[in-house]
Parts: structure tokens; C-alpha cells; sequence
């Protein structure tokens, strides 16, 4: 993608700077919700989101303004002057006013303050293990995103799940996710039961044993080297501690964070390098437009197989395995815990159990398969809110064979639904196959170079990787939608059997 | 005043929602000013500058837009129904509305990048000594202020210098000032070298002999202890480290920072107390009105007179550090260091010397009369940026009798004229001045209440003190203007002869 925009003129140019107004407003509100997580006091709470209720409101009133509309149209009469670039930006800004157009200001005022709201109590109920006062909340939240919702499916032209699915990654519907759910619900029950049994063979020595042992400062100078030496460049980010991890900010001020456990290394570290491929994607973003709508990163589903590339194909390797084990006996002393087999036995190992989060990749998709098939039904009205726990606790038994004993490691565990974002979670299982089909592109395109990655990696040098994910994902920016950018890299779209040959090749023997 | 706003009406309404946002505005802004100085990654500043320029561009079209004007007038013509709080609102509310009518959009945004990147380059010029950069910068925040403030000097019908003046603290002009500081500049050269006199028959044990004694994180708890102690409340406030000490954020979000030395416990400890006074102002407004203008603290006068107070009159008193010794040998271990006597005269220690912001509570109006000279002539064209360093050298050699070695410790000290502040320095002392004023009002009601104030200090009680603000200052917000309050609770206007006996009173034995 050529770097410079090419020269600007007349309506275009104006519509260049009304979006560089909305871009910064989406950045402050970045911003703001990182320091919500990580620094607000807790009676400020209300009053940041009166603030993110402002900034909502002002970006919301540019988009669907009549000023804007116009100089939209007056562009779109003559495009022929424009590059490709600026005709793809120019269809992208389409999309924003009309998403904003239809928007009602004050359903959207009430559910950003419910959302804020619910956000807020459930950290408190899930302490508590109190569903009924999370449901209370909850329904408001869920009640107002779905009249939200209501007028961009009628809109769109799509079912109202799909147009909720179509706000985390453009293009994806509940049709093509059924035929890749489908599949893996066919294939991975039956292969994480032979996984199991062929795990329970071996004899591991896991991390936790170790009680103690790794002090946090250490755990975080660790992360921080090792995301370095990823790429990631701290002069345009920092790594601090949240309760929930996750990576915000802006391009140019990537906000990675963590929470530590002096009990356990794993953890910490492989979600700093999990978020280390968020960060990536945020920093190799094509300058020249990060204010722009063309120069912002696509959806969840291919930042998610930024992330998980980095921390499925790339850290949990046996070779960056074996690149760490020198590195953790530095720093947290010799111990027969971070020999190598050790290190891949632990960092692959399969285990039906409560938490998404602290799932195995073969584990995963079950989680997210068990929250898509509730969304579903709750979008179809066909469960009810209060009805979670019973619904939730009956898809574990089903899909993982085990028992939810609490709400807390029920259904209360995901910070998602909280804010409304019903229809993010099948991002993660869409993400994790666009990893897999990007990791053997960039396999076959490095080794045709001459190149062997796997040596790289052992060695710790991981700047091939991250550069052909710069010079073929991340540089694109918005470009391209999901869908066009798998095609254009891998030659063909989500492909969940290329995927479950990636599984079988790494757990199958 | 009464704590409601009585029903409103109408176009009244219509305002408060205008300035609801507006106030926010202002509230975000000073959330990202607070991350720029404690958080933001080094290659981010010029994104942060775009998206502060934003918000101040968003902020002035709202309050500079017709439809603003037409709502103000429409409700300016039938004022009968309005309180007298809702009056003052109006009225504020007027002042905003026509401050940013004149304003010219792209000169204020230029301003906010010029000023953005000369604290920037101000950094790293200070560090190395580099006038002629510093220079650089300074002249074109200094050029875009002078233009900047023309509009608003023809506007009020104000002398230029004093329209910069009046933007820190509504109605102080130069004539008032000048009466102030030429009593100042009669008294003080003389009594501070009689101070100086006595002081060197007194032997001291400085805090600086105990080197490296101090370790930051002990510092930091000391401080935080403290600053609860005096009310601080830390639901709705933080406390944490920046090159730069300042209070800032939010009304329900007070942000104390401050840099340690562990090598001289002192500094911070009492930049912390006196930020407390800064914050106890902010936290103690009235909730009700926090999002209309009659709900602001005052200006920077009134804001100084709050720290002052509880650095210089509260923790700098003889019982203050009575209360304060065992907890420092608690602290940093027993030494004679800590004794009360020893306390006192290092906590009042006089010394002509080149620091503003080390400096003590006699030399201190020297060096902010030495920069309101400087400010005036500058404002004048009598002088340049260029000859900055040749000028302050003379007054510094000329006021303190002292030689500055560098432009580092001189004309490159302070922050405040790279983001353009010329008229923020006379508020410092205006702002000691009405401290002495308050808290020899409130000595005299608590008296006459029964209540011995000192022997309250020395047990580390201060809730009559901080309530006594609290309830005579911080509760009316904006109600009146800074001489208003003053009148209010003292009877009188500034009163510099007042200030004087305090001094007096309390060095001259």
C-alpha cells in the first residue's frame, strides 16, 4: 500500500478533517477507558462516564450530521479524481454516518451510562457470587443494545444477531460461523479426549509448584523484555497492571496490561505476549492514515489472530520454548520446571475446566462455541436473562463433561456482556483460524525465501515473523475487510480445515 | 448557599445541559494534561496534542456557536424566576459565551500545538542548559499569546497585561498589584536580612545529612497518612509521581503528584501537604453544581491561598512539626534530625537562593515579583524573549543579591511561560496574602467558638480547620469572585499589611 496519500482536494479534503475530529475523540475515549481499568478511583466512576457519555455524543453528532451527509455525497458524485486508498476510505466513512445516522441519541446516552453501570456492579456481584443483582443490570444493558441494534439490522438487511456479529468484524453471519462451528463441534470433542489420554501418560511438573517463587517485579521486567524483543516499541507504549488484562490505547500509545501472580509465572507472561500481537497490529498501522478510517485496524477477528498468532504459533512453540528455558532459570532460578519438555507439556496442556480465559487452544473453541449458542438465543428471545445459569451450566456439561459449581466461575465470568458486547466471543475462534492460515502463509513464503523460521525462533529472533506480519496484515490497515485481507494473503477465506490440520499436526501425536 | 438547584425551567435547562458537556469537556482535558505528565510514552506527545487541541476546539465551538448566544439572551431577558446561584451561573456562563466569541479558532490552534510542543523542547533545553532552543519556542507561545489576548484585552477594555492577569484570577489588575508588591519590595530586603541574621547564631542540622535515609516507598506512605489526615478523600483522588509536582484532574477525581529525593525527605512531604490544600479546595465543592460554572473553584489566587494555608500557616507551625516528630522518627528511624526545634527551622529556613519552588515563605514574593517585572516588559515589548537570561540575571542579582550561575537554575526554572501563562506568577502571592487573611479569620471565629486550634494540630486534629474551609470557602464554588470571598469572610479585600504582621509575627522574634 503506498504510504502518502495522494494529493487532497475539495469535498475530500474536508471530509478528511471532519474524521480526523471523530478519530481523535475515539482515541481520547481509548484513553479514558484505559484509565479507567487501571489508575480512576472508585467514587469517579460515575463521573468518567458522564465524560466517555460526552465524547460518545459529540462523536455520534459529527457522524450523523447533515453538514457531513452533504459533503459525503457531493464526493461520492465524483470519485473519479480519487486512489483506490481514498475511494476505500471514502466507502468507510459512508458506513460510519450511516451506522450514526440511524442512531437514537438518547437510547444511546442511557446505554452507554447502563453499560458503564453494569460494568461497575458486576465486579462487585462476581466477588460475591450474586447472579440476581448482575442479572438486574445486565437485562438493562442487554434490553437497550438490542433496540440499538434493532435499527442497524433493519438497516443492514441482516438478522439482529448477525448485525451484532457484524459490528466486531464486518462480513461474518451466523451462517458462515454455523459451518465452522459445526465442524470443530464434530472434531474437537473426541480429539481432546485422545489428547487427555495420551497427557495423562506423561508426568508433568506444573508451574504452580513452585509457590512463591516469582516476584513480581521480575515477572514484569521479563514481560517487558520480551515484548521488546518482539517489536513492540515502548517509546509508543507501556506495559502496566489491570485486573482484567487487555491492550488499548492508541497507535502511537499502546497500552498493554497485566496482573501478576507471585504464585505462578505462565500466566502473566503469555498474556503480555498474547496482548504483545494486539500491540504489534496498533504500532505497524500505516501512519500516514491513523486518522483516518482506512488507516485503523479491522475488526476483532483479525486482531485476535494477530494476537493469538503471536501467542499460539509463534510463544507457544516448542522452539521459542526452548529460547525461554535458558532465560527463566536467569531469572527465577534453576529449576527442572523450565526445562523444555517441561515448558511445552505445560504451556500445551489440555484440560477441560471453568475459564475461558485460562483455557488450552483445544478447549477454547467450546467456550466460545457454548456463549455463541446462549447469545443466540438470548437475541431470539428465546431464554431469558435469569435463565443463565441453568443454560450455561447445562453447555458445560454437554460440550465439556463438567460440573459449573458457582456462577462466579459460571456464567459470570466474562467481562463482555457486561458492555454490551454481545456477539464478540465467536471473534476469538474466527481469530484463531485466521492465525493458523497466516502462520502457514508466512511459513511457506519465509521458507521459499530461504528462510527457516523455526531456527529463528529458538534463537530468539523473531523480527522476520513480525515484519512479513507488518509488510502483509498489519501495514493494510483497513484496506481490505476481513474477509479481503485472508484472501488476499492466503489465497482463500476462513478455512476451519486448514485449521484443523494445524491442531492435529501440533496435538495429534 | 443552599446545597439544590431550585427547579429549573425553560431556557435556564437548556444552559445547564449546554455547560454539562462543556464542564466535561474541561474534565477530559485535565484528565489527558494529568496522563501527559505522569503516563504518556515519549513518542505520543504529538498525537496527545492533536487530541487536546480537539477537545479545546470542540469546547470553544460549543461555547462560541449562535445558538449558544441565542439561548443566553432568551433567558438573560427574564432573569425573575432565577436564584440568586442561577443568576451567577448566568452570568458565568455570559463570560464564557463572549470570551470565546472573539477567540479565533485557528490562532488557538496553533497556540495549543505551539504550547504543547515548547514544554516539550523545554524538557530536554532545560536538561542541557540550551537558552537559545528554549528560545525558540518560547517566542512563538509568547507571539500567539500576545494575539490570542489582544481580542480579549479590547473586549474587557483591559490593559494587555492585565487581561492576561484576569484570566488566572477575574479582577486583579496591575494597578492592585503594584500596590501589593511595592509594600513588599519596602519591607521584605531589609527583613529578610535580619532573618538571615539571627538564623546564623542558630545551629541547624539540615535534612540533607542524612543521605540516602529516606527510601521513596516509606515517603510515599508517610505522605498518603498525612494527606487522609487532612481530609483528603481517596475515594475521589490519587496520589503519584511525576518530574513536575502538581494537583490536578477532577473535581471527584483529585490527582496529587509529586517527585521524591531519598536523600531529603522534606520536599515531598511538604509538596504533598500543600497539593492536599489545592485538592481539599477541589474535593469540597459544591456536588450539586460540579457541572455548571457557578460550581468551579475560583482562580488561581483563591487556589493558591488554599495550599498556602495548609502548607505555610497549618504544616509549617510550630505544632504542626510538634505532631510531626515522632512520626518522622517512626518513620525514617530515631535522629536528632526530627527534634521539633530542628524541625521548625529547617521547615522555616531563610535563604536567598535561585529556586522559586524551593524557595522559603520571605524570599518567595521576590522571586514572583522578579517574574511579574519580567512579564510586564515582555507584554510591553519592552524587552525580548532573547534578553530573557541578561534581565533575570540583573533582577535576581538585584532583589536577591545573588549571581545565577546558568539558565538552567535562572530564566528556564519555571513551566509556566511554555504553555503561554504570562499573569499566572502574581497569584502566588497574592494567593500567600489572602492564606495569612483566612486563617487569622478562622484562628479568631474558631477562638471565639472555644476552640484552641493550635492545641488541635499539635494531636493531629485538623477537621475544625479543613470544615471551617470547607464551609467558608470551598462551598460556594464560583459563587463570588475571589475579592467577593475575601470580603465575605474577612471583611476585607487583599490586604497586604494584614500579610505583613504575619510575617512579622513570625519571623521577626
Amino acid at each position: 500500500m503506498e504510504r502518502k496519500m495522494s494529493k487532497f482536494t475539495g469535498s475530500y479534503l474536508k471530509l478528511t478533517e471532519v474524521f480526523e475530529r471523530v478519530i481523535n475523540l475515539k482515541n481520547i475515549a481509548a484513553v479514558l477507558n484505559w484509565d479507567n481499568a487501571v489508575i480512576l478511583p472508585s467514587g469517579a466512576m460515575k463521573d468518567r462516564s458522564y465524560q466517555l457519555a460526552a465524547i460518545d455524543g459529540i462523536y455520534n453528532e459529527i457522524l450523523q450530521s447533515n453538514e457531513l451527509s452533504d459533503i459525503l455525497q457531493k464526493t461520492e458524485e465524483n470519485t473519479q479524481d480519487l486512489s483506490p486508498i481514498q475511494k476505500r476510505n471514502l466507502q468507510l466513512m459512508r458506513k460510519m454516518h450511516d451506522k450514526a445516522k440511524i442512531l437514537d441519541k438518547n437510547l444511546q446516552r442511557k446505554f452507554i451510562m447502563a453499560a458503564n453501570e453494569c460494568e461497575h456492579m458486576w465486579r462487585q456481584a462476581r466477588q460475591d457470587n450474586d447472579f440476581s443483582t448482575y442479572a438486574f443490570f445486565l437485562r438493562q444493558v442487554f434490553d437497550l443494545k438490542m433496540e440499538i441494534t434493532q435499527a442497524e439490522a433493519d438497516s443492514k438487511k441482516l438478522p439482529l444477531y448477525d448485525a451484532m456479529i457484524d459490528n466486531f468484524e464486518e462480513g461474518f453471519t451466523t451462517e458462515k460461523i454455523d459451518i465452522v462451528f459445526d465442524k470443530l463441534k464434530q472434531f474437537l470433542p473426541d480429539f481432546i479426549d485422545s489428547v487427555i489420554n495420551r497427557q495423562n501418560s506423561t508426568k508433568i511438573n506444573h508451574f504452580e509448584s513452585k509457590k512463591g517463587g516469582y516476584p513480581q517485579n521480575a515477572q514484569y521486567e521479563l514481560g517487558r523484555k520480551l515484548m521488546k524483543q518482539l517489536g513492540f516499541n515502548e517509546d509508543i507504549g507501556r506495559l502496566d497492571i489491570s485486573a482484567h488484562p487487555f491492550c488499548g490505547g492508541t497507535a502511537s500509545d499502546v497500552r498493554i496490561t497485566t496482573k501478576y501472580d507471585e504464585n505462578d509465572f505462565s500466566k502473566a507472561l503469555m498474556g503480555i505476549l498474547h496482548e504483545t500481537g494486539h500491540a504489534l497490529y496498533e504500532q505497524n498501522l500505516p501512519r500516514d492514515y491513523i486518522y483516518q478510517p482506512v488507516g485503523q485496524a479491522l475488526g476483532m477477528v483479525i486482531h485476535e489472530s494477530q494476537s493469538l498468532l503471536v501467542e499460539m504459533q509463534l510463544c507457544r512453540s516448542r522452539e521459542f520454548l526452548r529460547y525461554l528455558s535458558p532465560i527463566l532459570m536467569e531469572t527465577f532460578g534453576n529449576n527442572n520446571l523450565f526445562a523444555e519438555d517441561n515448558l511445552y507439556q505445560n504451556y500445551n496442556f489440555v484440560k477441560k475446566d471453568f475459564i475461558r480465559i485460562d483455557a488450552d487452544e483445544l478447549t477454547y473453541p467450546l467456550h466460545v462455541i457454548i456463549r455463541y449458542e446462549i447469545e443466540r438465543e438470548l437475541v431470539a428471545r428465546n431464554i431469558k436473562i435469569t435463565e443463565l445459569p441453568e443454560i450455561w451450566n447445562d453447555l458445560y456439561k454437554k460440550y465439556l463433561g463438567i460440573n459449573v459449581p458457582n456462577d462466579k466461575v459460571g456464567c459470570m465470568q466474562d467481562i463482555h456482556w457486561t458492555d454490551g458486547s454481545f456477539g464478540y466471543f465467536p471473534c476469538y475462534s474466527l481469530g484463531a483460524i485466521a492465525a493458523s492460515q497466516f502462520y502457514s502463509t508466512m511459513f511457506n513464503e519465509l521458507s521459499q525465501q530461504g528462510i527457516d523460521i523455526k531456527r529463528e525462533i529458538e534463537q530468539g529472533k523473531f523480527s522476520q515473523i513480525t515484519t512479513w506480519l507488518a509488510r502483509n496484515v498489519h501495514e493494510y490497515g483497513n484496506m481490505y475487510n476481513a474477509d479481503g485481507i485472508l484472501q488476499k494473503v492466503t489465497g482463500k477465506g476462513l478455512d476451519v480445515d486448514s485449521y484443523i490440520n494445524y491442531l492435529l499436526d501440533k496435538y495429534g501425536k
